[in-house]
């Protein structure tokens, strides 16, 4: 089943289950009010919510509507926790080779991951509000996913039985902030600022054969106004699969339900298939020609990611967003 | 008013209102039924708390019940964000000047803070469970504030009248998983269990001419294993008070009602005050020995953490705590 979360009736939005086409949906109602509701109680929740999909799809749920994607928050509007991993090693090695420093050896084995701000999520069709282009403004597409209760010091194997949703999401980073931030050593605070997911989080039934349990085999499509940025397939170069991000999340705490568990900008080895992020991009420039070419993102920009399954469906809806300045108080 | 969770009806908790002494408490009930719907609503429910604090005060709360600290959750028993920053720079200064390398100035300007795991704390008597000493397990000592809705971009001055809710809390940290974390660049995880919070959390009217509506005039006091092992003063060398930490922690994005800032370990620079966590006073021993001699936690170790008001009133409660082995799943 497809889950998203209506902008109406507070702070968590109004959870409703949508159809597999993306067109029609219901609320949820009774079954769980929200989301988070329904992750904290995943194992009796989420067999009604399937009824309920069931009977959406065979035009047989009562209040059933058209979807508007613009009417819709984040899946979870504010979360518990987001912890981010940097999954695809190749795009760190690539950076760094940039840079011309080494990249420790340790990183193909020991999973990179930050914690992210979780308490404000935006909307896939919600502007990017920020007050300064030459903060270095950046997409990062990324695949997620949902967990329910993880208990600390599980195993990467036990840890796939947890993963409940998956979705997509616009990792916003702030490139010339990173900078000097990562540099004082406590790492990314106001270098990420809010992240933006698709319009609905799927459980990972819905995925069918290019799920493995673990990792999703399918390209992310990036467009950056108007024009293909790149299409790196999600399992390809993948060097950390998510029931081993999750295991590193855990190792020295539990993970309390609807904890969001992210891959890091998805990236291939090979070139021709392009980037998930500007800053990969620009890494790439360097490398070939000695200076980035490619522009951060300014006021007005357009932003699209996606992922279309093999029947040509749209999975999870498109993320897409626009650049727009913020004015402080 | 004096705030606290009741380890019932969930996860987030039961709302209970504490009198002044902490000795009898009444559950909040239909005004809010957990401390994150009051922040969610906090202009609304709050006087209507403060009117039921008012009735248990005289003794004309219907409902009301002997408070046992060991039935409490942390006041947010799970947040929406946890920034904890690291406003005593006397201590970073001190960690550097041990590790022998220099502290880059701007650190007496621009805050220094991390994005915590705020998904499943722990109440002001739960074990800290973890499952090997090897990890350098310690506590922290800080000051906590709790805020309603921060506007990104918002002033330092400006920030101040959104602190609702004041508290302390045990930020467990694992030092020597730190050491190598803080080396990968992308800041702690591992290295930060679950935060352990105060009984409860009080407005700031409560705290009377100690708080100065961004700092608080007293010392903190800590006690392991029986001894006292610090009381440096929480207004004393402070370089960032809580106007400005939440001004920092809202400089890219707007903070969710909820949201949770921290001081960093309280920290004096006259070492007759001794210390909140036991990596400063091993700091301090390095420099006058050469090495460190008070090891880290071991299994068994008890720490209590604790704030007296000039009239001999705990304020927020004792946090107190046991260090216990966990076996993984």
């Amino acid at each position: 089943m497809k889950l998203a979360s209506l902008k109406e009736g507070g702070r968590d939005g109004t959870l409703i289950v949508v159809n597999r086409e993306l067109t029609r949906a219901v609320r949820a109602g009774t079954l769980a009010p929200t989301l988070q509701k329904a992750m904290d109680d995943w194992g009796a929740v989420a067999p009604r919510l399937a009824e309920l999909a069931d009977a959406l799809r065979d035009d047989k749920a009562p209040g059933s509507f058209e979807l508007e994607v613009s009417a819709l928050a984040a899946p979870l509007p504010r979360a518990y926790q987001w912890a981010d991993g940097s999954a695809y090693v190749v795009h760190v090695e690539l950076v760094r080779k940039a840079r011309g420093v080494e990249m420790p050896p340790s990183f193909w084995t020991d999973p990179l991951m930050y914690q992210g701000g979780s308490d404000s999520f935006i909307g896939p069709n919600d502007e990017i509000e920020l007050a300064d282009e030459a903060w270095g403004i950046d997409f990062e597409g990324e695949i997620g996913v949902i967990v329910d209760d993880v208990p600390m010091g599980i195993s990467a194997e036990a840890a796939r039985k947890h993963i409940k949703l998956v979705t997509i999401l616009n990792d916003v980073s702030l490139r010339n902030v990173i900078v000097g931030e990562l540099a004082k050593g406590f790492g990314f605070f106001h270098g990420k600022p809010a992240t933006a997911f698709a319009p609905v989080a799927v459980t990972p039934d819905e995925l069918g054969d290019v799920w493995n349990g673990a990792r999703l085999d399918l390209p992310l499509i990036s467009t950056f106004n108007g024009r293909e940025f790149g299409h790196p397939n999600a399992a390809t170069d993948l060097t950390f699969d998510f029931g081993q991000l999750i295991a590193h999340a855990a190792k020295t705490r539990n993970l309390e339900a609807g904890t969001i568990v992210g891959s890091g900008t998805v990236a291939n080895r090979d070139a021709s298939v392009g980037c998930s992020c500007i800053a990969e991009r620009r890494v790439r420039e360097t490398i070939e020609s000695g200076k980035p070419v490619t522009p951060f993102m300014k006021f007005g920009d357009h932003i699209r990611i996606e992922m279309i399954d093999k029947a040509g469906q749209s999975i999870f809806g498109a993320i897409d967003q626009k650049v727009v300045k913020y004015d402080p108080p």
